[in-house]
């Protein structure tokens, strides 16, 4: 560790909580270099949902290699970007009826992100953005003007505009949410400028698990149809079969203009994303938003290879089925130990427990590392010890982590 | 070429210029599926400065995969993160006599930028941030604030903030840009406020290859160290070789504070970029800038790989020597064609002819693409052809590019 | 009216529903060149709470002239304004135990409230400030930024910036705005950031008469105390015993940090204004916000003069007393003419009547004019006629207006 | 002074260097409750041309408060309105072939500064404003945006945005500012997006009366034409004949799109203020910028007098004769104290003395107070002392004040 200690940033966070040198990983492995076997309930905050080191990954990816793929390409045709978007239209646009452009806009989520405002306030002509309370969107300048987190955007040295925060479904408990947005929407003195667009993530991963119900997301969709805001999904987390379907939103039934994806959309967890834009709104000069790594192709190799998940219902059927096992640990947790004040966040394999303790989580975290369970702590006040374990999990990989948790839970209470 | 002009967004920009698909790469050539070979002076905009697919990069990078080598990992420790920071800080660092903590702030050029902007503005608490005339730092609102380009600025959709542009040496012919920029510092009425940095490049690649000479660097950082302002070298472009050491600043004997590293430091041309702060200044709390992709450790292997090129002096000589071949063959182009209105820019490998007829510019790097040449053009007004070759290439290849060009050139002259 | 619509810019506004040469007022009447007598329920918008061209004030200005008493003097010390600041403490302040510096911040409401905004930042060193919906605090940028209508914002020509808008009291139906407004303070996760200040009017006159319980009052004083936020009052219309008392707050017993007069502070309507402070935060630099016309000499020679009206509390009383027939008036024209679809708004002599139906408003109170009634509109949607009689007016004046809007609401409604 | 002292808050700045109460005035003279006769150097910084209490100015004052006169009227018609515009149109506007329309928009320079920017930027819906080092428009936060001081800036509080701060005329030695301007503009890559205004004094009064040459001025004006830039000239200061013409800009044959007027448009002193906009560009909507003091008209009273100076050229050569008499005392007291180490500055009547060594002046403008000259300093270090008499001083007034100032020099040169 004192490598990381003498030569990085104090800005590195991971290795401070998970204080080891980690080597390999399989499946929902991970081990380091003294050999310790670790499940993993972190997933690459959710950039591996399809687990490590993925066998067909693997041997596609050094294929690849071997005959001298082109591996750096910024936007330029090659083989395996045309392979990848014939594949995402075929396994994932066409069977859902969705109709959008494919945007490679550098490939991390907060780069998804800032081209979408960009695009969403070029096409509207107008520059306030809506989010909601606790999102996360990225930490480049424009990212973090809509992320809600006070000590991320402190962390910009300057002032944050062009966004209004809102209040996520349930944020004031006992007030009507939409009601809000709505008076604020409808008046011409509310003091909020029509926006060019409201960005939400359906679960918010970062802001505590938080999971917006099916009917307020329609109901947003709704107003933003009703006033001509283009409705933004950030599907950065919650997209790519997290929480049980491809996308997040397609339980709710909307349909929204513009859609980020990245962390699992390359599969094997090299770095990619997307910027899905409805045709009509696809009014980018050319290389208006550009970057040198919009053409990642080994990570297209892998992107087009995690795409044979979706060919059928089977994959989303057994995370929905996974999704059950795990909400029901953490219930019985959520019982168990009544004195943890606790109780269960989220949907799909995004699922979380939320305590009134939120000094707790901290040391669960670090018991559960101990135990040999890799689990991290989210919301404004890391009040919730959030889970995140890969889609290709087991039910007996779920149980076991469950049960370090348990274990965990149980000796932090006992201190 | 169909898949991409009906799947991807109009943004798309390179596979405009050159309407192939390609398929695979060494060295310094390229091929396409049609079978034709292409001389490659492009070099993924400077993210290959190693040439495609090293032989020796790609062996370490299948061996790592094969052995289940940890393929994502934020900022967790992993072998290849640590093996990295200590090649660089041995081949890199040491050597050199410099003193930088590593920051890895996700994998991209601009995400670099970002960092450097915000933790300038940390340490010191001063929000301007004084950039120059034809800057490129990237793409992402921070990044873009930095930015000049008008086109590129005006895409941003909203006022871009905390920024004052002054002129880069030799902008205004004639005059002392230096004396300018200092007037602007010292009197505290000149409308431009203390700024927290100064962000540079030595050698501006997207704004038309324009090199600033070793004295007005020097300059520029006595002014740094007066007003106690911090100097960003933004090396992303011209850094890892591209002029001939491994930071373009090194012949101006100057000391930046932060530097930030991109394209090519990965070696193999995947994403990851580094942002070096001088210890004092490494103020960073945990995460407060982060990001999914900080941890690309299939990058960190190459990157390790490509750091053997810097053992000794003999590949900076020999990018020097190469240089002036590039240099002559370029002098000897502007003399030929007296009708080009052209005239030399640029040092290592990192030159460029500009004209006084930037209307012609396109056409040209159209036809050395039909004859076999990728090239493209760069400044405010395309009015520059930038050569940026593979640091390893050969005479031989530098002469053939450079062949192609003068028939090019000739072509579109006597259109 | 030819010299108005040739000369003058398109900005002109009262000149257009009242359109006619005005000649000479007295106390609640003014006449035009063409001898037609009106009496005014708009008083200045608030600038003549003590009707027009009061006896002693004329006396003692023209006195002031004919003695060669100094008329601008920016903020050097003159008998005038040592007299009115001494009369301030001893009349207005120290009887209501107020401990405030007196600042003369520029003689209009705007440069009132760009003084409180920058010394709350400066103070706090915060750069947000909370407004609420539907408030007017000027048209001036700074000032702007608080202000919540959406035309008047537009009118900026620029995004503003450093605000917060929050719903009113009552703003939303049925929803407690007040736990909404802690809900966002104390979450470090809502995506608003502690805020300088909260700025609010206690009756909001522009936008709509919408007059705050004191209850929600004295919880958003509390709210203030508990995260150390300054309370700036703009008591710019309904201050100087404009809805009753000589500052509007005093009922809800609340003590705020700043307060802004202007409007009929002066007296006889010359441009005047103050920012009141308390000590502790009176923390300017010397000519840290300046201005001009800080020492309109004239107006403090009125402003002094018109406290004698505050030194007993009969004034206060028949502004009550006179606030009750009023609101009998309006309650009665609600009832009379259910078609309207109206409703009371306001407190003291700052009443409104909002009707469902604007689009009837403006001819509503053109009819009035042409019956010899001055009578404004306000609100969102011009949804509100606005009643601001002087404060002098008697019994009798009120019922006189309130006869002419009866017939000019009949008018319409047969139309 | 205990009075101000106590009551005041620490931002008052004149009654510190002029610690008397000051009581009556008349022409060039002012006296304090002490009876001692002061020579007014410094005319309210250029609100008093007239001098003070003019005879006829205030007669007519007079005359117009006994006969019920409309005091305040926010932009209704009024005769004292009407009377205004038709005497500035006949005496000012048409004698010059000056084509303006007239907008009254609060009464304060800034106010004026603010609706000039709003309405620039939404002609040409643009939001940059270029201004110039040294400038001083005002001090709410759209004039102080553009304003260069580094303490006032400060004292916004927030950064201070939409705006660039280019060289103005002479800024660099041996540098052509102009050519530097030009360069900005043309390039498209230079970081300055093309401004909707440009914004500028003749002779900057805050700044340290700089004087901008005519061939200056001229090219300024050249340069907005090219690139359809609306020219704005803020004469507050410098304009109402201070200069020698009327309009500051007289001389340099330049036709400004929008025109500042303040401080002496009033004649006696009052609070006012006027935008000229040409008719082309005079897009407002009703209202778009208000402020309740738009209608002071006691002030178009003194106003419309003060227009009588300006019936033929007798005044405006006055002026520029007493010009040349403070031009020659003002150099003979350069000349006489070799190691003040000074220069003369400024044109018409208003001049400065600026020393190499500005921590004198204070202590001169102290001493001359002692000796009964009232004269204030200016420039980014306060630098220079600034003479601005009354433009209605006769020679003995310029040489006795001279004459006080010669003593003051020396006496601090000698301590």
């Amino acid at each position: 560790m004192k490598t990381f200690e003498e030569l990085e940033s104090t800005v590195r966070s991971y290795s401070r909580g998970w204080p080891t040198v980690f080597e390999k990983a399989k499946g929902y492995k991970i081990w380091d270099t003294d050999g310790n076997e670790y499940i993993d309930f972190f997933a690459g905050a959710g950039a591996l949902n399809y687990g490590h080191n993925d066998d067909t990954m693997q041997e596609k990816m050094i294929d690849y290699i071997q005959n001298n793929g082109i591996l750096h390409s910024l936007d330029m045709g090659t083989t395996s970007r045309k392979m990848f978007l014939e594949r995402f239209k075929e396994v994932i646009l066409e069977p859902r009826d969705l109709d959008y452009k494919v945007m490679f806009p550098g490939p991390t989520g907060t780069n998804s992100v800032e081209s979408a405002l960009k695009i969403a306030r070029k096409v509207t002509g107008r520059d306030t953005v809506i989010s909601f309370t606790n999102a996360f969107h990225g930490m480049t300048i424009g990212s973090l003007s809509v992320t809600a987190n006070s000590f991320k955007r402190h962390g910009a040295g300057v002032p944050l505009h062009h966004s209004v925060s809102m209040p996520f479904d349930d944020y004031v408990e006992g007030q009507n949410t939409l009601a809000y947005l709505e008076r604020f929407l409808e008046d011409r003195g509310s003091g909020v400028a029509l926006p060019a667009a409201i960005i939400l993530e359906t679960v918010q991963g970062e802001g505590g698990i938080n999971a917006a119900s099916m009917e307020w997301l329609k109901k947003v969709a709704d107003l933003c149809k009703r006033w001509d805001i283009l409705l933004i999904v950030d599907d950065v987390q919650a997209g790519c079969g997290r929480t049980g379907t491809f996308f997040s939103f397609e339980p709710a039934g909307i349909d929204p203009d513009i859609v980020c994806l990245s962390k699992s959309i390359g599969g094997a967890g090299l770095p990619m994303a997307l910027t899905l834009i409805k045709p009509e709104y696809d009014q980018w000069g050319p290389g208006e938003h550009n970057g040198t790594f919009r053409g990642n192709n080994l990570a297209f190799i892998g992107a087009a290879e995690a795409l044979s998940y979706w060919e059928n219902d089977d994959f989303s059927k057994s995370i929905q089925e996974k999704g059950v096992v795990l909400r029901e640990g953490i219930e019985a947790l959520v019982t168990k130990y009544p004195e943890f004040d606790a109780h269960h966040r989220g949907r799909g394999l995004m699922q979380g427990i939320a305590t009134a303790k939120p000094e707790l989580t901290d040391a669960i975290c670090s018991e559960a590392f101990q135990r040999g369970l890799i689990v991290e702590t989210s919301g404004p006040e890391d009040e919730v010890v959030k889970f995140l374990p890969p889609l290709i999990i087991d039910k007996e990989g779920i149980n076991e982590g469950l049960a370090i948790l348990d274990e965990s839970i149980k000796t932090v209470l006992e201190k």
